[in-house]
């Protein structure tokens, strides 16, 4: 809890406004709302415009959707979901990146652009989830996609993509060597999303996972296999620094 | 190399001003000095004010020093080393972080505060090579020490340290859970450093890796076991964004 | 065999009551029922009212069900079966814990309550195991689910729950840091569950498993991955001693 | 912060006895001292009786002191140091525990007996720590050493040990079958203690870790790797439940 | 290749019985039958009597009939198939073995008895495999199933079949404690076969392994995970040696 | 970029046949197709009658053809597609190698023959990929199937196929000691292929790849789990080093 | 306890020869010498001439020297010694084996001989401590060291001491292949040992411990890393099978 | 053994030239001098010329001197030695390498250049034991270090040094991405060699191994972590294909 609100509780209950019943109800029971099997930040009229995310992965539709009603956010972004799913709150449905999106998704406002990299097709769902992720956040992003290190000219074609970015997410499975190359051509910061994307020693992401935390190149940070949504959390942030 | 580069060398080519010889050599030669055993970075005259960084460990205090002068930087800065290299090759030494510098610290110039929090005091070596590094690249650190969740109030009593933070870097051990909830309490953007503390299954920071990657709180990324420099560095990347 | 058995036998062979080759016979083959693919505790009628619990998973129905005509007890206990076997057998089911119950659950008995947290909804089944196997060994359980370290207001808001309870069973995948938070908060014991679910480096719940045996905070302990039937009947034992 | 502080510190806010700010401080810095490299429980005279404990590897002599004379406890268990630093902070070193202790050891006040077992006599070390903590922490403790399950009378004949104590910690390095053979011999909780005495197959601990987790018993937790004091900790809360 | 033979082909040469391009090609090609996608032991009508063995596993159908026809030997193992498979082959299918058995199962010939034990009911699979193996090859085989440790009376009652057995075949999941209690327990040699059944922690028959490897008791040795056939085929050695 | 390239460039530039602009995009854009989903080399024409190989896991037969048609040269290998996506696209297809072919297959033009063994029947699939492989690319390959070292008399009836070949391929699942075996009768230069053959504790082709990296024979090296086409390609270029 | 002993001290009981109480003490108390740190098999003089072993590890001079003296066996082997602590107990120190023994190695009584094969140099203090453990175990034992896989014929020429042994121990380090050719080769039952020899990915012995494991051959079995000792023990024990 | 030696021999059985006894003695014991310690290989008078090879870790410098004796050609490699085993030896010494070369290195005489390229400096010991023995076996070789793909114009400056070469060797530890950016550069075979240069979770160089198994770009091989001989031979072999 921000300090601002402690003492204007606190000053509500010296001055009378606030039982002290109420306050200790309200340090103890007010931040969300309990459905039982989720709790739900209330408060949310007092944060309108702010997207809600909903980790789609493991609920029922009935409970995502009671989810979805209860944050009432515009908009509301469901991750990892089907298009039935997606169909059956209402949700605009982005395939690559199986998110479900409530409500409209408002006009870029970062300070920057955001640039999504892949090292191959297979990793295009996981880049998705990152974009899609950042444009629901309020953010532009540019997509250089099949652009891995085994063919370095591809990626030296499009150099601009990175070095315009503000922001740089990298995706990549198998060796993961691309965190490291695009970490040492960016001025940006880079986040690394290792995929599960490979077979045999790839070990379901591992071996792009220990890659990019090994990466040579400083100004690189990781976030969990096939985590696009992450990223793309991460980078809006990033992007959104100094603006809101 | 950035477009603009490319097109005034074709331009200088073109008008004869540069031989081909001479341009093919650019490309191919020009941008570092080699000492043989390391490649430094050439045309620094063109960037002086920047930080160089020499990774220490592994080199000869001889490696180190011509790497020093080659690069000729201010500050310089060289990680994981003892005292005794410091003083060789006539570096400013802070224990606690294993790192010299040569040259000033530069004032703070970027856009707010970088908080460095550890889960314990054994974590504080590499919690003082992140905030050094931090320094050392511009940036005005606060650091919050031994504040891990096992005493939750220790932690909650400085939320303000958290929250008036624009980069966030979290520090810790063992398992790891310091990330998680910074990472739940923070509204900037969280790096999540691995110790190697712990003893067992903690696996030499293996079981800190593991938890702070899969961190439920958005907006959290990692680095490498004990990467206190990478973290130190991408936090002033974030801190210094739209300021240069 | 305790000792008193022990001395009875010895005795009554020393009168006579009971022959050699009976005694003998009876340390050999008494103590339990072979039902050729399952060995089941003879006896029983002296422990009437002790639940037996017999662990579902690779068995067929009818084997489950000759176990527990041969068990007799009441209430049995029949873990990680489905619907369809529960009915087979004649059990209540509980769909969440998956868990079929012959027989009526006992009323209360232990000293305190147990209280079960979850750090998510998707843990809750694994949750459901636990409460429910406490709840058919006779306890009063106090369930606080979706209460995870990255919203950390919805667990200190319910902080009661856990600090009025003799027992608590904390239950989480991913990273596994509500174990130390809960650890931290708890005067009470606190047994820890990892849970599998995640995804990428949460390698099948090996992340929070790691997580919580490095647990900074003292007085917890954990059991297996998935493991909320041994975390129910532990938390039993605990909250039964020095009551029966 | 229990409910009844709140209520109190709210009540003296609405009295005017409690400033707002001295409210907003209290809740924010009042319950430790801050010791800069770590921070310490205060109001401890409100607690006085109750042992501190220090974790002492990784920390030097003098931080040591430090702490325990900002702790002001009777008795100061400090784990995991040499004997110089008992010597330097004037504490009563147990040497097989590795464990220093300042001021007396309260009498046994726990409801009944804590059994330790270990496999071999190289896991001694590691079961003295568990010992000593529970002695430190006012329990009677029967050890029962070098009774592992390879040579199954030597714990056979000593069965009323374990039948007898209300908990028991089994410690075994190997293949940390003692746990299983104990969980099914007690009918008291069992805590499990891996040890990283073996070699080869043994990986550290991992062996006898994983073979505790997986334990067929019900009634058994583990803790980590070579984690005696933890296990001693929890011994005695189970070992305390309503006794205080 | 046995040193008579080697002597009586160099005779033959010399002799001229046997010609030098001769002599060349049964160094070269005749020891077995290259089926092209398999290679089938020939001269086998010098060897009537022994069983062949062929690992079912990957293989199609018509390929282990083929097979099973090159080599023609009675009795002939077929591992790891369906019965639908066993049906097409002709053989006698062994349902929880998953074996089939082409031509007549010989009268034991061994020296002794083996034991065939297992922790629980989901061991008993794998365990039939290892029996029906041993069978097959010409052995007594006494079963004793569902002993585990976590009830060690169900093995101490049944000592007898291990105390009497030539060898002991010991099969467990989970945390295979089962190996170091017969261990300790028999005279014989003990061969330990790690089973997959378990969940969580077991990781896939990981836990078992290790702990079966690490077994205190001397006079044990380990098998693959899951592999009965090669600890009834071992069995089946060590039981005729000194026999055939 | 190849320096005669990048000089001929430069020469354009400066005579004015290209532009500057047309230069820069050269250099940025030029080299390759952008399908979008997939980068495929341009320039085709200056290198026609080499193969294009496409990897087709993961991909939809969609984009294959696409990626087919753009890459326009002859053979095409597209790798890991089934009978129906070969079908679609209007190639060859080798079942066990699950390998489609487009176009011809050219004359063997390397410097000698490749030779590909493996343990067992299991092996095949991969072996065949690695053998169809060298083949499209213009080798003789020479096949030694089922040559397992539990069975060496089959290996060494046939070693002149090791001895004859110039580069070995061996590929096993299971132990992988077919490596250290073939590496140390080869005079050649011996690819190792691990295979995710095998069960329990040769977790998914980790033992044999480790076997196979530890190979105590010189000449010896290793490409991933599976990767016959790897395997196959790398055995060419060798086979084809001095050719063209 | 074997069913004779049962019996007759139940007859004992019976006829009062043997008082209840006396009856009770000696199930529970009598089959061995407690020495606090450690328990010593007692009644030994019913089993003179038989070794006793005592693993040295972890324990010091002083107290293998009372377990020495409280077991009274001859021999005594001290696995894992130094040559002084041989001497501080007055035993034949064996270099290579690290094996101390008192007492006098008996002439051999076994059926076979046992073989001992290596596949490198540094794998002999493991092998010695396999062969001298059964030659003092009572069996004559044949070394052949040096006899890797890589140098295959180096192993084919020595065939005659795989194929002359009862049972051959295979010692091997690396990539472990020793396991699979010597099982090809031998009629008798092969125990594998995988040692610590290696470096890089052999993982302090894993990958031989995994290719032994996966050893293709039937008839082979592992024991622990670098347990030479588990080795030649259980070498011994089948040797004497149908002997003693 | 080639089919032309047996051919020879079989002729020499029959023109009675050779005894059957000596025959028979040479396919058992010729091949090699057995030193009881190690087997070297005889009958080198017939291969003159030819490098001899000694692993020297593990071995006493008393045992490679007589090693080398035995072996007597010229040159003999002895790797991993120290420079006073050199000098026992005889030797000269690289120290980098950490090779002792008794003898002279030949001219080289390979088709062409070796090159061999390291990510970092501290890479260097293991690409020098990879350049040695690359150029002690007859190879030119072109050396290219510190050219880390964090930098890539580092390596872009010089591709020179890659696309000249005909055997490329790329080391590198901590991510390994080196091994696909060379991949992808060059047309020759890649041998990648992965160092345990690094920290954290580059867990002991299992991060590069991975990365490099995964490599993306086809044309590309693993060696062993660190092993930079190994690297040198088989590209000593590739050189040579053709040539000699």
């Amino acid at each position: 809890m921000k300090k601002k609100y402690l003492v204007k509780i606190l000053q509500s209950v010296k001055t009378g406004e606030l039982s002290i019943e109420d306050a200790t109800r309200f340090f103890k029971e007010e931040p969300f709302l309990d459905l039982g099997f989720a709790k739900i930040d209330a408060h949310r009229e007092l944060r309108r415009g702010v997207a809600e995310v909903v980790y789609g992965a493991g609920k029922t539709p009935e409970q995502i959707k009671k989810i979805c009603e209860a944050a009432n956010a515009s908009p509301t972004l469901v991750t990892r979901i089907s298009s039935e799913t997606a169909g059956f709150i209402g949700a605009e449905y982005f395939t690559a990146a199986r998110i479900g999106i409530i409500g409209k998704i408002p006009p870029p406002d970062g300070a920057g652009k955001i640039a999504v990299v892949t090292g191959g097709t297979s990793d295009i769902p996981v880049a998705e989830e990152a974009a899609v992720t950042a444009e629901a956040l309020g953010n532009e992003v540019e997509r250089l996609y099949d652009a891995g290190v085994a063919g370095l000219h591809r990626l030296l074609a499009n150099l601009r993509v990175i070095t315009d970015a503000r922001v740089v997410i990298a995706v990549a499975g198998m060796e993961g060597a691309l965190a490291s190359v695009v970490g040492g051509l960016a001025e940006a910061p880079v986040i690394a999303v290792p995929t599960s994307v490979g077979y045999g020693a790839s070990f379901g992401g591992l071996s792009a996972l220990l890659s990019m935390l090994n990466c040579c190149a400083a100004g690189v940070s990781v976030v969990n296999i096939d985590n696009g949504f992450g990223a793309g959390y991460l980078a809006s942030k990033i992007n959104h620094i100094g603006v809101n």
